[in-house]
């Protein structure tokens, strides 16, 4: 088999890659090449079977986009994206890269005679917005209230009508927002959910810009990755023309995450947790959903976190093998 | 006042621009020119005060839509699109026209410093697809089934944004199947519609290719206009972020029009009807949908046609005026 990951320098794209290495495998099918794409090259090396071709470049330049696809991978991730809040602050680069980049990539699939990929398009809950229901279910309107959903939900309908006209075979997963990502806190007004877990398991004080009974969609980094892998090896049949599912997640209040911490690792863990409320993140989060009633993605065969003490121990174990 | 219509030569485009010469007035406001673009020139011509310009060219060349907007206009209604059956058959030219158009358009609105027009964006039922509710609400979830349908939702969600950003306030109108359309019949499957009501008062046999249980959800040419009158004048600011809505119409079966045609035209005029069972048109039309609850749409402001007789009333006046 022959995979790209488009994308594959972000979180997700990178733990996808390591999962894919470490079994050699996708599916039924043997690994042979694996190639990276992002704007900054990968440094993950080949290992077994599969040869790592590392590529690094602009997904909103055609022949860039044209040269991946001519390679004719049997699949292809695409996670590649600028993220909601710089898609928010850069509106020409959201468009470029969520919007035209999506584009390009569908349209090089097309101009392929006689190909076919499956095509696993990372989407997210940002798609949807306020006033929410509560539970989100999968019959609920999709109202994007920033640009970076409304760039996700184009980049849906496009992989809908792609493959309704037999284009490429296509699945798009709205990923939950990942908890417990690693590395440094960065500046998302999302970063609090991770932050509150990671940095006190590093004996390091983190702040908590909101209420306690603030909830929130999460999965882990493991569950996104199980995610993509049954995305890509599934039967998309059964989908029918909708092609675009609520990735199943955890609904969890602050509290919660809070008290799982305190299970997981003691009360000195968690007291190294400091309230400091942040009106402006708290207004961001208060537009955020809450809950999802994922039936759909459960259906086909996509499976939460169990716990979110078993993320916790999850990101323990990740934290101690150098992940 | 000055104002753009794109998609001027299409028949409601034509009405449309009929309608502000006939007043001279959108509103409050007198208008001073009307610029009326399409692929072919429009033979409307100047009126008392209203300085008709005509422009024929391409949507989907920058050049040509950033002279338009450069006129800066305060109202642009953007009627302009490859219909359903012709994006369906050209995949590049209903992206070109339907999405790189309208995207064109609002990128040549937001290059324009210190300018912020009303945006008044024609949409289609066409965003919906099966199964569907019925009536169709305001929630329903939108999931076009054709290219067509796609490319309308994709311009929603872009009007949606751009609206957001404050780059132009804008205002999606979803138009029901419009009849009677005036002229000679077309190839659309949704031509019959007009056929069995135009021909038969033209004392010409006009052939039924579905059952007379069909029911579909309409509006006149006049109610179009209405529309859009009512689209380009209307406070949006209580649509808040969602600015598309789906037209209010009548929801009537085939045997209820042909009923209607009966009551004001008589029997031997409803005798014309010729019924011809077509399997692929009775295919196609059993995937649109049947009936909407168009709640927005009333608070709003907007309104339907009264009735089906109604309808057929004002198309033989119409026609008897040469319209």
């Amino acid at each position: 088999m022959d995979i790209l990951i488009l994308g594959a320098a972000g979180m997700v794209g990178r733990k996808l890659a390591e999962a894919l290495l470490d079994t050699g495998r996708l599916g039924e099918g043997e690994i042979a090449r694996l190639t990276l794409f992002d704007v900054v090259p990968s440094d993950l090396q080949s290992r077994g079977a599969v040869a790592v071709e590392t590529r690094a470049g602009d997904i909103a330049d055609p022949a860039t986009v044209q040269a991946l696809v001519a390679q004719r991978p049997d699949v292809i991730f695409h996670l590649a994206a600028i993220v909601s809040g710089e898609a928010e602050a850069d509106f020409d680069k959201g468009y470029r890269i969520n919007l035209d980049g999506t584009r390009l990539l569908f349209e090089a699939i097309r101009a392929q005679p006689d190909y076919r990929p499956r095509v696993v398009y990372t989407s997210s809950i940002a798609v949807f917005g306020a006033p929410f229901a509560e539970p989100i279910t999968d019959d609920f309107v999709p109202a994007p209230m920033t640009s970076y959903g409304t760039q996700k939900l184009i980049g849906e309908l496009l992989l809908n009508d792609y493959t309704r006209r037999g284009i490429f075979d296509g699945i798009g997963i709205r990923l939950p927002t990942i908890v417990v990502r690693p590395g440094k806190p960065n500046k998302a007004a999302s970063g609090f959910f991770s932050g509150i877990i990671r940095e006190p398991l590093a004996g390091v004080e983190a702040v908590l810009p909101v209420e306690d009974d603030v909830r929130h969609w999460v999965a882990s980094p493991a569950a996104a990755t199980g995610f993509l892998l049954h995305a890509a090896t599934m039967d998309l049949a059964p989908l029918g023309a909708r092609r675009c599912l609520t990735m199943p997640g955890l609904s969890i209040s602050v509290a919660e995450m809070i008290a799982a911490l305190r299970e997981v690792a003691g009360d000195d863990v968690a007291a190294l947790i400091r309230r400091e409320p942040d009106a402006t993140i708290r207004g961001i989060v208060a537009g955020w959903p809450r809950d999802f009633a994922p039936d759909r993605a459960l259906a086909a065969g996509f499976t939460a976190d169990a716990s979110f003490q078993d993320i916790i121990r999850a990101h323990i174990r990740d934290t101690a093998a150098g992940g």
